[in-house]
């Protein structure tokens, strides 16, 4: 298992289907899944998966600046840092984020554990 | 264990230590700890402290924003998700950081396994 293919494979999944399906997104989590948003609590796949679905635009754009990884420890796991910019439609300003995502192996693939999301900021 | 008392004790030690005494900072991590400092990779508490330790000034102050945390799995970890400022020197403009840790139980307390720093450039 290389950690630097899994971190940027599902990096670039990750934020394609944000961008472009953002329903679809809810296959990446299981019931066990957590997700802090802006400092607010989600459990499971189905509340996570709400939560994304119910974000308060239409169209976004994300742009990553920065990927770092680490393996998490003998689970397999592997940990994924994202920095980047989020676009909330034609014309609107950058907003900068700062992301985490822990996955973990299941059937021959990851899944996400945990997720943790801030904008930064200016 | 309650994953918000030991990000918040943790948080609280780690960053008043790196402003006093940097050099403390090594009996947080381990042998197989990871560091990724601005996307360089560091391995082993000897090697991290090093790095720490050789960080071109010598005062620095935090401030932390937000710190956010998550239970990591059955292996009883921590993951602790922080976005703050560093002011590197009295009248030195605030640099903003986002940081996250993975800590895990040792001994009746927790280490450091994984720590990944990236500045947000403005």
């Amino acid at each position: 298992m290389d950690p630097d293919a899994v971190a940027k494979a599902f990096v670039q999944h990750y934020y394609q289907t944000f961008d472009s399906n953002r329903a679809a997104l809810v296959g990446l989590y299981q019931d066990g899944s957590m997700l802090t948003f802006e400092g607010e609590k989600f459990l499971g796949a189905a509340a996570i998966s709400g939560k994304i679905g119910s974000l308060p635009f239409q169209q976004c754009q994300h742009k990553i600046d920065t990927v770092d990884c680490q393996p998490s420890g003998p689970q397999g796991g592997v940990l994924v840092f994202v920095s980047g910019t989020i676009t909330l439609g034609p014309g609107e300003h950058p907003l900068k984020f700062s992301q985490m995502f822990h996955l973990l192996p299941a059937g021959g693939s990851f899944y996400v554990q945990n997720d943790m999301f801030r904008l930064n900021y200016g």
